[in-house]
């Protein structure tokens, strides 16, 4: 099982995130290109880091909205959409290989990931995007959504990811963040969750109801004050329950 | 010998001179990489039609100033330079890659490329972020420099060039562009300057004095309203001197 | 009659439209605020130029998009959207003020404009924010439209515009940009559609029918290549039909 | 006396320093205005704040770099230079305004401030902007500058600020951070060196010497980890001296 995290989600003089303790207990790193968190420094810095920890790098995708840290949607035409995620890509990927790594996978960040999951223009898009650069980065995305579907027939494999900290309804979509109890901050019952979701393949959603899930990799948050806490607990327990955490992806 | 000029310096709705016609013109083309100018799409835009017109495409890597166009000198420390330049470099090449071509050399910008000429850390800054990214770059700027002396010393290869279009300081230096007189605006004085360099190597400086030059590269601007004429002009003289005109590199 | 246009809408090295013509032209001109368009130097150089000539200065406020000129949707909350053109009215109306004249109208820009039109959330977001800086600024905008019934109902000024060069539908609205026929591009037309809204307090819909408007403003496009020959066109035949152009608002 | 902090430094997502805790404790908030650090709806709520617990606001303007937080120098020319100091002060006051207060004085920040207190050019710029904004708004800076006499001239009030937080050189000006003890942190080691700023006039430099000091506000910084800690000693320790602490212009 791999278990990413968002990573270096700073900007210039602002910190976001423990970076380094996420590094030692997440297998895969969703790290932001500079459109709506990272900048070329923080890219440099988590692409050595990961080098030498063996952390697959993914390029972490996003509107180009550093004020909004790409939580807001933007309607973007899809070949301004595609080209920004070329630049995205390229520019992580190339940091990465003078670090001796390279990226792995995509995720889109905030509301391109949200919008992509339903709208198959964005989703053509970001999949056009990544193919043109590579046929051999993976998406890492929920199963049957546009994207994935999108990513699947351009021949990109697709990595499906569940959300340990995020509550789910019982469609197996996420209860939005707005909504109370949409975020699950103790360890414990995240850790327990996530492996349920490993073990079992399934969540309980916020009506009872079980989900059948078949992650390839679990996502904790990596922004909320008690991350660490959270990924070390998850980490702790998979473990425990005899599940062996690896990247999906070479490191 | 070759012919470049800067194109790709739009952002957005705004455009900035012809890059159509230059690049039927010139044989390295040096591409905004997003920092003062260029964004994704004029990017890709411009690596698919060099790719076409078999043009060379070089890094043209700057500050981080676009509503300066990158003509400030910013007190960038060594680190921050080069992670800048990386990401600028990586970016491009990543775009051309993916339009079937590469970036073979880089050229800073501006003032990174003023300052890069006199100033050792910045200038080392610069060729660090080249070499950790490949050993097959390019650097083109002014010889005798410390970019040029810092891009040998780490086993870069320097491509020499010389400004068609700008007048010389007895030096060798170029007259500053505030001063009246610097920029050469008449086609056929420029073709001329063009020819007596390509064949003659030397350029006469604003005092008379001739000054010797081995340019394996001239430089003529994109961004002004008469830079389509002057570029023809320079190709049509060279030609007819009997200098063939093709990239240092591989387009 | 008012006649508007979109000034200032350059930004660094970049220009666009022709300013000095237009400010010669047009009795109101709506200044970019640096979030779509416009920069600190171009903005006070336009106020410092319109205060001489007696020409009305309106903030033309957008989204924080310069990538996208401000055209494209961003979905902004109404707390954060009000922040912004707040921050853009006051930005402007202080270099106006250091000019010796001041902000007298606010017209929402692109992608915002069309938004606030039919959308009530941002068209309140946009007159929270005038209110809450003065209730002496007027709305400037198509009528009917949410963002005309909000800042009545706040008690703003709301001056009605018609464009005299696009075309309309039969329902009153514009036929939307991407298709055939949205721009009139033909001086004399556009001329003769301004006298017949000015003088009969109408416009002929694409579909031949007679649209009744009453507009206090008329607007004509800063950015086209004709735009001020169109601006020309209109100015001289509105005088000619004895129309008196003067803004809606103490220049 | 009065106490005096960097507010309002964080910028979208990203936050910066305990702005709550601080405006309880200082009398004077240097507010961030979008350049270097601060977004519109930040710099609404600190003026909302501030008008509320009585704290003047002045603006703390800076180079356009947000990336580098506004710590490089950038060699802007005086034009443009005065152009973005006078569009960030309208912007913060038109806010301030909006919210029943206004801009009291102006404080430059990070690489401005130091340039500005020797170099005339950038001082002269500053002060330039300033004026054309108001004649009754101050200027927070250490006195014996550049930038106090550019003030002066201008006919500008002055007030002369001392840091209670940084190291003294013998010959009055700081120690630069980059060097070790620039930063005091020990809050009793601070609020003893404020009292004494504040009751003797004076401060002990590096190498032992009584440097005289003749301050109206002390400065404390924001953006420290201890930064609350300390403001609350000073505070404390200046009060007990029979100090007492008021904003030097009408809050």
């Amino acid at each position: 099982m791999d278990l990413n995290a968002d990573l270096g989600e700073g900007f210039g003089a602002w910190a976001a995130g423990d970076d380094d303790s996420l590094l030692e207990l997440v297998t895969s790193a969703n790290v932001a290109c500079g459109f709506h968190a990272g900048d070329p420094t923080i890219m440099r810095a988590l692409c050595v880091d990961a080098a030498a920890r063996r952390v697959a790098i993914g390029a972490h995708v996003a509107y180009r909205d550093l004020a909004g840290f790409g939580r807001r949607f933007v309607d973007y035409g899809a070949p301004e959409l595609a080209d920004i995620v070329l630049y995205q890509v390229a520019a992580l990927d190339g940091i990465a290989r003078s670090a001796g790594t390279a990226v792995r996978y995509v995720k889109p960040h905030g509301a391109l990931y949200h919008t992509a999951l339903h709208d198959r223009v964005q989703a053509g898009a970001v999949v056009a995007a990544i193919r043109s650069y590579s046929r051999n980065m993976a998406v890492l995305c929920q199963p049957d959504t546009e994207l994935s579907r999108c990513a699947e027939a351009a021949g990109l494999r697709v990595v499906a990811e569940a959300f340990v900290d995020r509550a789910y309804l019982p469609s197996g979509g996420l209860v939005p963040r707005r909504e109370p109890g949409a975020d699950l901050i103790d360890p414990d019952e995240v850790a327990e969750r996530a492996v349920r979701m490993a073990v079992d393949g399934e969540v309980v959603a916020v009506d009872g109801t079980r989900v059948p899930l078949k992650p390839e990799s679990l996502c904790v948050h990596g922004d909320t004050p008690g991350a660490v806490a959270i990924a070390d607990a998850v980490r702790t327990s998979l473990t425990a329950a005899g599940v062996r955490l690896e990247p999906f992806s070479q490191p």
